[in-house]
This record gives C-alpha cells, sequence and structure tokens, in this order.
C-alpha cells in the first residue's frame, strides 16, 4: 500500500471509523458491479451519510491524491465503478433520506442515495410519481450521473430533462448547488445538465432536485406482431407524429420472442412485436388506442388489453425479457449492446447487424425503447472461450461504427465507463478534446473517478 | 483605433471586402440592440456565411486579441451583443440556410441564422414545426445562446430541451460537433446544453439540429377571470397535476388587463386573467376543456372560444399586451422584468412585488408563462428621470431578492448579458466560480463576449 493511501486512511479513520471498510468482501463487491469487465477493487469504501462528509473525504482524497470513485448501487454495466487505479469508493447508499415533496409545484429534493423505487413508494400517497424507469435497482445519484432513462423516455425525456437542480461536491471538497427550482432559467452555463452524464468524473452529486407528474388517470396496453421490423418502426414514426399519449414503446425482434416462447410458455407469434402503453384522462387514451390500431395496419396481431391484468400479464413477457434471453444459454450472462439512432434508421441498422451477427456463432435477442432508436442486444458469449469473445467484440465494435455513421450514438443510456471509451473519439472528434479541457479546469488532480470516459 | 484591431481588420479586408463594416450606421445597429442599457458600439461588423469563414475570424481575433460579440437578430435585451470593449460584431444573419429536413425523425439541420419564423414557415407543408415561441423575431442561434423560451415551453420545453446537436465553433477557431441526431446519448459531457445559454461567451454555434413535432389536429381556447392571482394560480396548478393538454397557459394581472381595454377597445373584466390553450386530438381537447372549466370553479367569467376566429380574437389581447402596456405612458418603452419561481410561490411573489411598486410612482403591468413559473412586469419608467430609473432598479432588485430567497431565478428566459450580471453571485454562490472556471478553460484569452455574464 503505498504512503500516500496509508496517510489518507490514517487521517480518515477517526472520523468514519466502521464505515471506513478494508475488507476483501467490501472492495470485492465495490469492485465488479453488474459489469462484464475484469473487477477492479478500490483499496477502501468510506461509507458517507451526509454532503459535509463528501466533502471531507474529497478534500482528503485531494490532499494526499488519491482517487475517488462514487458508487451508488452498483448496477452500471460499463465499469463505471471500478478502480483501475485504486483509491476509495465513496458509497452512497446511506444517504437515501427523501427530503421534501412540494405537492404544489411537482418537485422534490432527494439525497443521491434513493433509489428510484424508494421514491415512487414514498411519493404514492400524494398521487405523484418519479417517471424515469429503467430496468435495475439504481439510486438517483448513479442515474443522473449515467444520464440514464429507459421505457418511459419517449414521453417523459430522460434524467436529463428532469433534475431541476443538484448540490455537488467539487473534488476539493467545494459544496456547490447547481440550478434551482424554478422550471426554467437563462442564469449562465447549465452546470446541472454538465453533471448529468459526467460518471462521478467531475465533483459528487450528493441532492438533487427532481421534477414529478401527476399519475395518470387512465391507462391502454396492447401488444402487436409484424412480420418485418421496417414495419413494426413505421408504425411508431406515425404515432409519434400523431403526438399520441405513448408512455411505453417496445420492439423485441423475432428471436427474443422465441426466448420468450421458450422462457414464459408462451404461445405468442415469433415475429417482430410491439409493446404499446398509453396513459392520460380514459377518453384520450381510449381514443389514442383506436388511432395507434389503425395506423398498425400492417400488424398480423394486435391484441389490446382489456383489464388490468390483462395488461400486466402482456407486460410481463416483456420484463422478463432478459432472464428469457440468458435461458437461451444457461450460465450466460452476456452483454447488452446500447446504441441508439434516429429512428428511421433502426430497420436498416437492426438488419446489418443480424448478417453481422449470422457470420458469428453468437446468438443475440434484441430489445429496444423504439421510440428513441435505442436498442439492445444480448451477445450470448462465453467470455472465457476466446473466439466467442472476440467475435463479441467484433459484433459490438460494428454496431458502433454503423451507429455513428448514421448519426447515432454508441450509448443511449449506459454511459462510457471503461467499456466505451474506445468508441469517443470516433463519435466526438474534437469535442473530446473540449470534453477533457473541462475535466481538466474542474479537476486538475485528476482524482475524481480517473480512467473513465478518458484514457488518463 | 488600437494596432492590434487596425492589423486584424487588414488581415480581414481582402477575405470579407464589402462584408467587413465600419460605418457608423452598422455598428449603432449592433450596439444598441432592443436592450434598455446605453448602447456600446462594436469596432467593426463581419458578415460571415460559413462555419468555415467564422472559424477564420476567431483564429483571426485570437492572434490579435480582439474580442468578438455574436449576432443573431440583436433582439436579446439584457444588452448581451453591447460591446463595452470593443471588437468585432460577428453577424450571423446571413448564414440562414435550411440544411435538411428529415420528416421521418422529427428533426431538421440549420444554420444558426435562420428564424424560427422561417423555420415554421418552412416546415408548413410537412405538417411538422418546431415549437419555441417568442415574442421577438430571433435567430435560432440567438435563441440557443439566451436559452430562451416562452409561451409554449409548459407543453414542449425551451431551447435547452429541443437542441438534439449543433455544430460550434471554438474560440481559437476550432470546429465542433457536440450531440447528434440520436434522440439520448450517454456519450460524455452535455456539451450541447453547455453552449446552450452560454450567450456568445465560449464559442460560436454555426449550426443546430432541432426536434420538430407534428402540428396538432385540434385547438381549444378560453379565456378566464378569477377575483385574485391566487386563484389564477391555483386552477393552474391543478390542471397541471392532471396532466392536461395544455399547450399555452398565460396570465396578466389587473393593470394589464385595464391597458388592455384602453388599447384594443375591449371590454373585458379588469381582474386577473388567465389565456389557456389545449392542443392534441380533437377527443383530447374536447375532454380537457370540460375538465379545465371545471377544475376553474373560482373563475367569474370563463369564455370558450367556438370558432377559429373566437380563438384569434382572445390571443389577439394576449399578443398586444406589450403594446397595450407602453400606450398607458406614450413615448416610454419600459423595461421587463424575468424571475422565475415554483409555481406554488407566484401568488405571494406578485403581491409582495405590487407592494413595493405601490410606493413609487412607476406603473408595472403584468403578463407571465404561469405554467412555468415565469412573469414579466414592465416598468414603465422614464429613462431620463433619475428618480424614476431609481425606482425601477429599485423594484428589479427586490424582485429579483425575493425569486431568490424562493428558489426561482433572476432570469427565466431573457438572459444575463450585462443587466443581471449583478444578480448571479446572490443566485449561483460559488457554482459561479466554476462557471467561471469553465469559461476560462474554452476561451483563455477572453476574447469571447467578455463582460458579459461575468465580470472582466
Ligand atoms: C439488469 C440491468 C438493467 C439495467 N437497465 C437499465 C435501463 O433500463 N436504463 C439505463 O439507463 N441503465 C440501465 N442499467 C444500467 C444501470 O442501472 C444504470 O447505469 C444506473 O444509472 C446506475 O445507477 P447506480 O446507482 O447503480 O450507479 P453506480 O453503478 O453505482 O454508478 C454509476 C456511475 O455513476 C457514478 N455515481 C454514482 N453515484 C454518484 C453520485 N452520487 N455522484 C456522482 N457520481 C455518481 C459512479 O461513479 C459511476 O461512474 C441496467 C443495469 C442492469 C444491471
Ligand atoms: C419584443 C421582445 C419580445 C421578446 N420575447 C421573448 C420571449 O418571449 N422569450 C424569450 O426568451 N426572449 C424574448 N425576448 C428576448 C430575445 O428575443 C431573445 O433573447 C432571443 O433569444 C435573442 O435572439 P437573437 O437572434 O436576437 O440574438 P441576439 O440578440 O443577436 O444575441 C443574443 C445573445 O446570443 C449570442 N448569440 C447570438 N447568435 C449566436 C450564435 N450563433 N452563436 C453563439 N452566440 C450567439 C449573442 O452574442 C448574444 O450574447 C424578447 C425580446 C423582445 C425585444
Amino acid at each position: 500500500m503505498p504512503d500516500s493511501l496509508n496517510n489518507l486512511l490514517t487521517a480518515l479513520k477517526p472520523q468514519f471509523a466502521d464505515r471506513l471498510l478494508t475488507s476483501d468482501a467490501a472492495r470485492e463487491h465495490h469492485g465488479s458491479g453488474e459489469s462484464h469487465l475484469t473487477p477492479a477493487w478500490p483499496d477502501a469504501i468510506v461509507m458517507v451519510q451526509s454532503t459535509e462528509e463528501v466533502s471531507d473525504v474529497l478534500a482528503a482524497c485531494t490532499c494526499y491524491g488519491v482517487p475517488v470513485i462514487p458508487f451508488g448501487a452498483g448496477s452500471s454495466i460499463e465499469g463505471q465503478i471500478h478502480a483501475p487505479h485504486g483509491g476509495i469508493s465513496l458509497d452512497m447508499s446511506a444517504m437515501h433520506a427523501i427530503l421534501s415533496v412540494q405537492d404544489t409545484d411537482m418537485d422534490c429534493t432527494v439525497q443521491c442515495g434513493v433509489t428510484r423505487q424508494a421514491l415512487n413508494e414514498h411519493l404514492r400517497v400524494t398521487g405523484l410519481f418519479f417517471p424515469v424507469e429503467l430496468g435495475a435497482h439504481a439510486t438517483l445519484g448513479g442515474i443522473a450521473a449515467t444520464r440514464a432513462s429507459g421505457t418511459t423516455t419517449v414521453r417523459y425525456g430522460s434524467m436529463r430533462d428532469l433534475v431541476l437542480g443538484m448540490t455537488i461536491v467539487m473534488p476539493d471538497g467545494e459544496i456547490i448547488k447547481t440550478g434551482g427550482r424554478a422550471r426554467k432559467s437563462s442564469a449562465g452555463y447549465d452546470l446541472t445538465r454538465l453533471f448529468i452524464g459526467s460518471e462521478g468524473t467531475l465533483g459528487v452529486i450528493t441532492e438533487l432536485n427532481l421534477r414529478l407528474f401527476g399519475v395518470p388517470e387512465a391507462t391502454q396496453t396492447a401488444m402487436c406482431s409484424f412480420a418485418t421490423i421496417e414495419d413494426a418502426t413505421q408504425t411508431v414514426v406515425m404515432a409519434l407524429q400523431c403526438g399520441l399519449s405513448l408512455n411505453r414503446i417496445e420492439l423485441a425482434d423475432r428471436l427474443q420472442m422465441q426466448a420468450i416462447n421458450r422462457y414464459s410458455k408462451t404461445d405468442l407469434p415469433e415475429s417482430p412485436t410491439l409493446w404499446v402503453e398509453l396513459t392520460g384522462a380514459p377518453a384520450t387514451v381510449e381514443n389514442d388506442m383506436e388511432v395507434f390500431e389503425g395506423l398498425a395496419e400492417t400488424a398480423s396481431r394486435f391484441d389490446r388489453a382489456t383489464t388490468a391484468e390483462d395488461a400486466s400479464r402482456l407486460w410481463r413477457v416483456r420484463h422478463d425479457a432478459l432472464y428469457a434471453s440468458r435461458a437461451l444459454r444457461p450460465g450466460i450472462k452476456g452483454i447488452s449492446t446500447d446504441v441508439c439512432v434516429p429512428i428511421s434508421q433502426l430497420p436498416a441498422i437492426i438488419s446489418e447487424i443480424q448478417d453481422v451477427i449470422a457470420t458469428t456463432s453468437i446468438q443475440a435477442p434484441l430489445v429496444g425503447h423504439v421510440g428513441d432508436g435505442n436498442f439492445h442486444l444480448v451477445l450470448l458469449y462465453d467470455p472465457e472461450n476466446q473466439d466467442e469473445a472476440q467475435e463479441a467484440r467484433h459484433i459490438n465494435t460494428q454496431l458502433v461504427e454503423m451507429a455513428l455513421k448514421m448519426g447515432g450514438t454508441c450509448t443511449g443510456e449506459h454511459g462510457v465507463g471503461l467499456g466505451k471509451k474506445a468508441y469517443l473519439t470516433a463519435e466526438h472528434g474534437p469535442a473530446l478534446g473540449v470534453m477533457r479541457r473541462i475535466r481538466n479546469a474542474l479537476d486538475p488532480d485528476n482524482i475524481m473517478n480517473p480512467g473513465k470516459i478518458f484514457d488518463l
């Protein structure tokens, strides 16, 4: 253990006592997360309880030149919480207070360690909810730090759109507040949006002001099958242009539907499928579902849920899609691709990548947030098998190249971490240099999550 | 004329010929804009026609250490286009090409000098439109640079929410692209949002990718009067919580209504008034207007437009509100305040500021984008009269202090420029230092619109 680290731990010990962890179990947990990448353990973990404690730890880390990696729930999948240069994992999960809810203003203030599930549980009595919905158990700080999103982005936007302001601790320990509680402001640079998606490389988010929404009165759900991805996409484009009250619109491909049938013991058509959920006033969703059914004229089958149980039965298979995929090859977790393209390019990119996949031994079922042009292939490969690993890398790289050529991005929602760093030069060109200058200006000692997003 | 400027003009002359202007008329036009502040002329104006030309001018300005002030339509009102340190006004208005419209993806690419009116005119045949609507003739580059918004923000968000990507020229002439055409991305820092609202202090926006929306099928309009601002606000809060398909919801106070009656020769109730516009599918807006009328139970009068002519008659008086205000005191233009607060605070701040106004000799009618908590008082004072000018400053300062105490902002949409600089320390505290570090990192020679947002 180098001197600097030793000195840091000695300095922190009196203040944090048994909230300073160095056990292998804790280090392992904090150095692997949900990523497919080789774990890289931090040297120690500090469980913080307040903004002031975060400030103390960051000031000490700057003083001793030791890296700090903020840790929310560890659910990120591109190695974001890995510690390739060692250092302190700053565990935010004990900062889980919901500080205030303002019904009238439809906003709330939470500590960063609150999960979206806990927030929505707390909000239930108010008739309000927070609409970012993703497939993992994650903290709102982590969701903001990765600019995450999910099935309801088509309606409410991503984390980028729903944070009004934040409390942030800068690398030297300075505490700042960005934004505020006003719905909009033109007062200077948008620091809130700069920190959203910065993956812990600029500072630590300790509190967030979030926009809330009224729970819609009514819901309509349907599931429909198409002969081709193109027919499905075309239906979605028309629904978007008509401004239908879409809450979720999800796509699965043929292989995914085969996996679902096998896993969920269903008998669904094994062809490209859309799930659609409309929410709003009863008259609106009733009308919009009629319109949607009309637009889906190329659908070979259209199942409209008539009861809440019906609807949750339709959604259940979508929610289980990841497990269904994994069951195609037991023991293999797979890795998830994450490109996002202009929606018009979806049929082309899916068909092109399926041609590439066909030249490999890999199975790769597809699900997508089709309204946003974002989709995931689960690449089912055995990481121990060098040939398969090479094939999986090949597919992912090809896919990213296709997406960039179409004006898209290498990551729609999962973030960069370690896993997507290699693609950023191709995606951003000289803009990456501008990002790096911002990073150097705000974290001159390079202590915040070093090696993520950028090479050192 | 200092040597550096002389040398710069000599260097630029061969390339720009008669697009390099130094006449007093051109300098005056480019150094006053719509602001109430004392004009400050640039030394010269360069009319650019391409991103490459912008790059050439910026590289030359960096080389000679001469300030550059981007100029869109000059409609900003806080002195944003003033040249307090002289230099070059970079006139972007000739960059007015609409480069492409992608119907399927509902986006478009435009040069920065395109006005929103020109864009919507061009889009008419497509059934799509760009929804940022403000009360001025402004360029999309200027609208982005000030993070502007307007009456439809309650539905579609502000400029912040609607730009997918941009082409930007950095102060040293480097050309970068931010964002892209994907609906969402988690690939690195959000440079797009950093440049939106940066008021020309970080670089020059030359192209923008913008989101478009389908023109809604149906519209319902109503105007209703309340005994108090509180009753009006309460109605709006309920409408927001119900998620009604609000497109615009605008507020005027008693004095504004008196001004309107006098100017527009109408006989409207002289009490707090809401204009509401719902847009969407016919069934939706029909249903939502019923609901809204039910929510507006405290309204003393509720006029629902039954024809398109009816609707435009109701809106006409709202659109003429500024002229109606000015007609209260002929010859006086007035200045517009611009605070934005959490909506629950609207009744309190309006009543508190009206108490302050009552202690002065100033008349100050109010209109507001009430759904966002943003409102404007037109302070009708004579800038030649020192006492009145002092009173107007007092009102504005008091108002900003109240807004900040309530979690709001000194400017909801007009921006900082020179006029709001003094309030930023109070609003942002140490976060202002972080903004300044970003500014120093990206514009180390301080040539981009120096003296705006920050003191030098
Ligand atoms: C099964 C599964 C499904 C998933 N589904 C989705 C999905 O639908 N949509 C989606 O977008 N993602 C999804 N993900 C990815 C993951 O859930 C998200 O990236 C999530 O936002 C991470 O949150 P977290 O709290 O776990 O953060 P962590 O994994 O702990 O951290 C993520 C990054 O944020 C930083 N960070 C965390 N907290 C803070 C803080 N307070 N301040 C500053 N930086 C911080 C960390 O340093 C790290 O760089 C999924 C993952 C899994 C395993
Ligand atoms: C009658 C009236 C009504 C108004 N109503 C509204 C309203 O409803 N909502 C609202 O938000 N504002 C309103 N405004 C203010 C004004 O219209 C906006 O600030 C508008 O966004 C300015 O656009 P512009 O093209 O005129 O920019 P300019 O005034 O020319 O420039 C504004 C700022 O942006 C910078 N800039 C301009 N172009 C670029 C570029 N291409 N790259 C980088 N920086 C650039 C300039 O340097 C300057 O700092 C109103 C103004 C008036 C006079």
